[in-house]
């Protein structure tokens, strides 16, 4: 490898790839998404070391939801769990979580994640 | 909404969004992972209509695999199965799967899909 793909191999080696497995009560569902949502965008935009949060609901139960999550290392993780907001949404939510897995996973091909994700369409203004 | 978010809407909108969930085995797992990485990789340089197909592994279960695959649309995936090299991803591996679970999933929040994966590390040369 180039010295170039080293340091990128490096960076991708530190990153935490996670898929949360979330069980909602019905009850709760419109409640949970404004939470989650707003998590999301407050975490990747104040926190260098959150890369992504991408929440998804199932189509086939929406009361399943999944979240992609790309931290840039465990630290950074870390750090994330312990922000105001981050805490807001934990306690809040509490009650309205049945279950709740989360999932560390391993991309298949870190050397390719930015290949992988740079088709997605960007905001004119950006 | 303006007419650019509306515009974007749209486009989200039109996207097949899924988690494949697939439980590979046990012997066959560096063979099906070598065929998984092909195809995505050909699938999201040679077809404008896949957007992303991450492949990644579950660090608990190396068997369990989950891929997020972003279409453009439904037509864009319909042509995508009907490649060359997804059949021969297909028939390749149709021996090496155990399970296949084709998870179609809503994003929480389309009009923030482009914030959501800016952050992704990009190659220096891009």
């Amino acid at each position: 490898m180039t010295s170039e793909a080293n340091r990128q191999a490096d960076t991708v080696q530190d990153m935490l790839v996670r898929i949360s497995e979330i069980e909602v009560f019905p009850e709760y569902l419109q409640e949970y998404l404004s939470f989650a949502l707003t998590v999301g965008e407050i975490s990747v935009r104040e926190e260098p070391g959150v890369i992504a949060i991408f929440p998804m609901i199932q189509q086939r139960d929406s009361c399943q939801i999944r979240i992609l999550e790309i931290y840039a290392s465990r630290e950074a993780y870390k750090h994330h769990i312990g922000t105001e907001h981050f805490r807001t949404y934990k306690q809040g939510t509490l009650h309205m979580v049945k279950s709740l897995d989360l999932v560390d996973m391993t991309p298949m091909n870190p050397l390719a994640m930015s290949e992988v994700f740079r088709k997605i369409p960007l905001r004119k203004n950006e």
